[in-house]
C-alpha cells in the first residue's frame, strides 16, 4: 500500500494571529524519476472558497492511489486557499476573489514573459535535459525572489499563490480543481493539449489560447509554451506537449459550488486516474482506468459566452446543461411581479442561435446585468 | 374573469434616495363581506430576502384565481420586504436578518399583551360582531400609533413590518410564504388550528404554541387567542378558531431558498387553494381543489430540533428529507482533509434516536457550531 | 516584577479545520485569596469583532500590573471571540453578531433563574462562605452541563460564550471591554453598583436594571442579585454589592470601533486600575491610580435612546459627544442630492428635548430606519 | 442666479424590480460654446459606493455656481453609481467593486485603441474643428454601440459606466470625485497636465502615464492623447493639452471614505472652482477663486507604493499623512496579543527610505498581506 507524506505549509495569518495552513500530501517515486522522464504531478483544490468538491476528489484520489502502481512523483493539495475557504459571508462562502480588494484568487500567479528570450538565447545549444532543469530553476528562482525579497511585502493572495506555484512549477502535469456556480462538469484545456481532453470523463471542454491571464493553469504551461515558441524563432524546433515540453495544465470544473458529494468524488477521481494512467503516472493494471464512452463537446474560449440579465428580477432557469438549445428557445424566464397587472410579469430570455448551456448563476435573484448563463455558442464534437 | 386591483406601498429608502416599494394586489368581494362572515385573506411572500419561491406562488395564485368564484376579500403581497430581497451579498441574497443589526426580519411585528384584559373587561357584554370590529380597530390603531407618532423613529424593519401587519390584521386567514435553506416543504401551524394542517399539500407540520415571538403568524393569531383566553377567565366562552375567533395564520415553508420554479409554484398554489376553498374563500366548483392523499407528519415546536456541527469541516449531507432516519444512521459525514494521514478525515454525524430530517444548511462549508440539520425528533402522523 | 501565566483555549474550528484559540493571561495571588476575601478579577476584550481597543488596554494593563502590588487573582482575555475578530467583510470587520444567524455575540451567555429559589431554600441556614462557594459551584456546573452534555451540540457563539463565562463566574469583578461604532467612552453599570461608576475615567454611565438579557455583565451579576432577592424574600438579609455579594460587572465602552491606539489604551488602563485599586485588587502605592476629576453624567437604560433615520440619505453628523444639545438644535443633516432643484436637498434632524449625544452610526450612508445616534434623553450628574 | 437643469437617468434594476437612477444637473451656456471654444465640464461623484464626500462637493458647487458668471456647459452627476452607493454590507458600504464579480467599478469604461490610427489616416488633412467634432462623434458612437447592440447584454457595471462615459466624452474637463479609505486629499493627474495640478488646493499629486487601465480619467483623456501621438507619427503636430487637444481629466481624492462633511465640501468646491476659473469656465470676478498657497508634492505612479502587512494583527497607524517620514521611523505598530509573554506582542513596521504617507487601511484589523499604507516613495515639489 502506498503512503503519502504529509506536510503543513503556513500561508497566512488572520487579525487574531490565527495561522492558516495548507496540508500537502506527497508521494515520492522510489525510482529516480528525473532520469526516467516519468512525469511528476501536481493537483490542488479549493483555490476559490466555495469550490469544495475538489477536496473530496483529492480524498478519493488518496484512497485509490494507495493500491496503484505509481510511477511518478505526486503532490496533492486540498484547501489550497484557506483564506477563501474560511470566508463565510452569511450562510455561503464568498468564493472567487479577495473580499478586500476584489482580485480573483486565481489571477495572482506569476509569469514574466520578458525572461524567456534571454534564457533561450543563452541556452540555444544546451542539451534538452539541461534546458528543462535550468528553465525550471529559473521559474522557481523568480518565485523565490517574489516570496523573499520584497520590501513592500506581498498581498494576501500573492503569498498563497506563489507558494502553490512553487510546487506546481516542479510538476509536468497540473490539475487545478474548481467548480462553477451551478454547473455541469467542464474542462479548461490548452489548445495544444486538445488530445488529452478526451482522457477525462468530462463532456465539455473549453480550449484556451496560450496566453497568460493570471490563472494557475496558464502560469504553469505558458512559460514552456513561450519558451518553445522562442526556440522556434531562434531555429531550434521542439513540439509543445512532447519531450521536455510534455507539460500539461488543466482547470477541472467539477460541477456546482457549495457542495461535497463523496460518491460523485469517487467518480471524479476515476476520471482523473484514467488521464494519469494514460500519461504513465500509474501503470496499467488488469482493470485499469478508462475514459467513459461519452460524447464530448468543445469550443474555443472566444466562443464561451456569458449572457447577462437584461433586467433585474427572479429567474426560473430552464435550459438544461449539456443539451443543445435551439435558437429562440428560452434559457430562462424572469419573474417581475411588480409588473403584474400593468406590464409583463414574465420575460423569456432566448438567443438567436443554438447554444450549449454549461452553467448558470447561483441564485434566482439577479440585478440587471448579472451573468445568467455561460454557454458554448459555437462548438464541435471532440 | 376576476381582476385584482394593484397598489404600490412605499416602505423604505436607500442611501441614494432610491425608494423601495411593495406591490399589493387586492380583490374586493362584490357582496358585503362583513355581513356574511365570509373570510378575508392575506398572503405575503419574500419577507426573508432569499426566500423567493412565494413570489412565484402568488403569481400562480393570481393566474388561478382569475377563474375562481371568489367569496372573500383577498390581499396578495409579493416582495414584502424589498430591503431584504435586494440585499445581495456576493452571488447570494442575505436572507434572514437586517444586515446592520442582525435582527430577524420576521421578528419585528407588534403585539402588546397588556391591552387585552382592559379591552375584554370593557367589552365583556358586547355583541360578538362589535367585539370583532372593536378589537380589530384596537389592533389597527396600535399599529397606526407605531407608524405615526414616534419622535425617535422606526427601524428599517419595523417600518416594513408594521405596514404589512396593518393589512394582515384586517384578514381572518393569513399565510406568510417562506422557505428553508435547503429544505423539504413544511408548515408552521398554531396548535389550535391543527385540523387545518391537513388541508395543505405539505407533508410536515410544526405545531406552535400560542406565544408571541415576533413573527407574522403569531402577530396575527396571538392577540385573538389571548383575547379568547381572557374572556374565558372572565366567564364568557368562545372557541378559538370559530365564529369571530375564526382566525388562522400559517407560515408556509415552500422548500429551498434562492430558487424560483414556476411549475412547482403552480402545485404550491393548488395546495393553498384547497385550503382556501375549504374555508369558503372560493366556492367549490366541479373540479375543485382537494388536498393530496399523502402521509402527513407533525411535531410540537419543542421537538423540532436543530443539530449543530460538532466540528468545522465540509459536509456531505446524507439524510433524505421526510424519510425517517433510524437511530445511529448517519445524517451527514464531515470531511476534514487536514486530518488525512494522521487523524480521522471523515466524521459521521448521527443521533441516538430516530428522527425525521426536514432541512439542512445551505453550504457544505461549516464552522464548528453551524446548524447542520433541523429534524422532527418526536413526531406523529396527522 | 509580576508575571502572568499564559494558556491557550480552543474555542472554534473553521471549515478548513483551522483552530481558533484565545490566549488567557492569569495571575495567581500568592496568598490564599479565598480565606482573605480579596477579590478575583476577570477582564475580557473583543467579544465583538470590530471592537479591538480592549486588546490594547489589556496589553497596557499587563505592562502596568508588572509593577503593582497585586492582592487578587486576575484573568485577562484579549481576542475573546476569534470568530468575530477574524470575520472581515470587505475592508471592515463584521462586528456584533454571528454572520450566519444574526444573533448578537454578546447575547449568548447562560442564566437559569429557575435554579435560584431551590438553591436558597436548601441553603437558607448555610454559612456565608459556604453559600458563596456552593452557589459558584452551581453556576459552574450549569455551564459544564451546557458544554459537555448536549446531544444536539452548541452554536458557534455558545461554545465561545460558555467557555468565557466559566472563567467569569469565578471572579468577583468582571469587566467586558467593548466599543461603540463612532462613540464617546461610556459605561454600562448595574443600578446597585452606581457608586463604582465614578471610579472609572469615563464621563457617561448607563445604569442598567438587574435583568438578564444575555450579555456578559448581566450573566455574571444577575445570578447573585437574584439570589440576594430570594434570600430577602425568605427572610435572610444580604446587601447586594457587599460581603459575599460583592459582585460587580461592567461593560466598558472604550470609544470607537475599528481602531487601536496604544497611547489612549494606556490612559484607559490607568482608569481601570483606579477602579481595581479602590476595590483592593492592587495596594495603594505612593502615586497610586486616582479617578480623574471630570463631570460624570448618568442615565437609566430606559432613557438611553436611539434615534432612527427618518429617510435614506447621506449624513453629516453634527452633534458633539458628551456636550448637552438643546432642544431644536440639529443632531445631523441628511444630504439628498436627488432632491436638489425640485425638493429639499438638506434635511435637519433635531429633537424636541435636550439630549446628551453619546455615539453615532459608523457610516455617512444610511437607509431609512438606520440608527443614527444614541443619546441620553434624561440624565443627571453622578 | 444661474439655474441648472435636472434630469434622471435610469442605470439599473434590482431583483425586486426597483429602478436605480442617477440625477444629472446641467447648465447650458447661453452663448454658442462650440464657436467660442470655451470648455465644457463634466464632474461626477460616488462611483465607488463608500466615497460619498463628492456628493457634498457637488452640492456646494451647485450652490456656488448659482452666482458665478459661467462661460461653459457644465454637467454635474452625484450618486454616479447607485448600485455601489446602496450596497451596505453590515454598517459599512462595500466600496470599490461589484460584489458579485469583484471587478472594480472604476475599471469598466471603454477605450478601443485600434480605432485611432484609421481615424487619423482618414482625417489627416481635416480642419481642427472637424477633427474634434468627428473624433468625439466616433467615441460616442462606440459607446452607443456598446449600449445598444449587444445580444449577450452588458454587465451591471458596464451599463452604468458607458452611460456616464457618454456624458464625459462630450466634455473637455473631467473631474471624477473619489476618496481614499482613511486618507489625505490627493490628485491623480495625467503627466502632460502637470501644470494644472497646482490649480487645486490639494497637496499631493500622482502623475499617471498616458495608458488606459479602465478608469474614467484615462477613458476620457487617453483617446485624445493617442490621437495626438498618431498624428505626430503621421507628421501632423498638435500639442496635448492645447487647442482641440485641451482635454484634461483628473481623479480627485477628497480624503476619507464613509464620511460627509458639508463644511469641508465647501472648501473642496472652492478649490475646484479655482481650477475651473483658470480654465475659463467661470469669469474672474472681483474676489475670484485662487489656489491656496501650500507646498505641493508630486510623484510618478510607479513611485506611489503600497505597503502590505507582514503579519496578521491589529494596527496602530502612526505615520501622519503628508509629513515626510524618515527611513527607519515606524509607519505603524502591529499588536499581537497572542504573542504576549512568549513572543513579540508589538511589531514595528518601517521602511529603508524616506516616504510621504498618503493614506492607510480603513480598519485596525488586518490579515497578513492587507494593504497597510500607500506612500510616495520618491517625490518632488511641484
Amino acid at each position: 500500500m502506498n503512503t503519502f507524506d504529509k506536510q503543513v505549509m503556513h500561508v497566512g495569518e488572520m487579525a487574531s494571529g490565527a495561522k492558516l495552513t495548507v496540508p500537502i500530501y506527497t508521494y515520492k517515486c522510489q525510482q529516480d524519476v528525473s532520469t526516467n522522464n516519468v512525469p511528476s504531478v501536481y493537483i490542488q483544490a479549493n483555490m476559490h472558497g466555495a469550490e469544495v468538491q475538489g477536496n473530496a476528489v483529492i480524498f478519493q484520489l488518496l484512497e485509490l492511489l494507495k493500491y496503484c502502481d505509481i510511477q511518478a512523483n505526486i503532490t496533492l493539495v486540498p484547501y489550497a486557499n484557506p483564506v477563501a475557504c474560511n470566508h463565510k459571508n452569511g450562510e455561503y462562502t464568498l468564493g472567487r476573489f479577495d473580499p478586500i480588494t476584489g482580485v480573483n484568487w486565481n489571477r495572482m500567479y506569476h509569469f514574466d514573459e520578458s525572461a524567456i528570450t534571454p534564457f533561450a538565447q543563452l541556452n540555444i545549444e544546451s542539451h534538452e535535459d539541461e534546458i528543462k532543469q535550468r528553465f525550471q530553476h529559473l521559474l522557481l528562482s523568480q518565485i523565490e525572489d517574489k516570496l523573499d525579497h520584497n520590501i513592500w511585502g506581498l498581498t494576501t493572495g500573492q503569498r498563497i499563490a506563489y507558494q502553490l506555484q512553487r510546487m506546481a512549477h516542479q510538476a509536468d502535469l497540473v490539475l487545478d480543481l474548481h467548480t462553477g456556480p451551478i454547473s455541469s462538469k467542464h474542462l479548461y484545456c490548452p489548445e495544444y493539449a486538445q488530445a488529452s481532453a478526451s482522457l477525462f470523463d468530462i463532456a465539455h471542454t473549453i480550449l484556451i489560447p496560450n496566453e497568460f491571464d493570471g490563472a494557475m493553469d496558464e502560469a504553469t504551461f505558458c512559460p514552456w509554451w513561450h519558451l518553445q515558441q522562442v526556440y522556434q524563432k531562434l531555429g531550434r524546433h521542439f513540439v509543445m506537449g512532447e519531450g521536455i515540453f510534455a507539460k500539461e495544465s488543466f482547470t477541472v470544473e467539477l460541477g456546482s459550488q457549495e457542495q461535497i458529494d463523496l460518491a460523485v468524488a469517487h467518480q471524479d477521481a476515476l476520471g482523473i486516474l484514467s488521464y494519469l494512467q494514460h500519461k504513465g503516472v500509474i501503470l496499467k493494471q488488469v482493470q485499469g482506468f478508462r475514459p467513459k464512452n461519452i460524447t464530448r463537446y468543445a469550443c474555443y474560449l472566444k466562443d464561451y459566452k456569458a449572457l447577462y440579465a437584461p433586467m433585474g428580477g427572479m429567474v426560473d432557469y430552464l435550459a438544461e446543461f449539456g443539451k443543445p438549445l435551439p435558437a429562440g428557445e428560452p434559457l430562462a424566464r424572469i419573474l417581475r411581479m411588480d409588473n403584474y397587472g400593468d406590464g409583463d410579469p414574465l420575460h423569456h430570455v432566448s438567443l438567436d442561435r443554438q447554444v450549449l448551456p454549461i452553467l448558470h448563476f447561483a441564485s434566482a435573484s439577479v440585478n440587471q446585468g448579472t451573468e445568467l448563463y455561460k454557454v458554448f455558442s459555437d462548438y464541435f464534437e471532440l
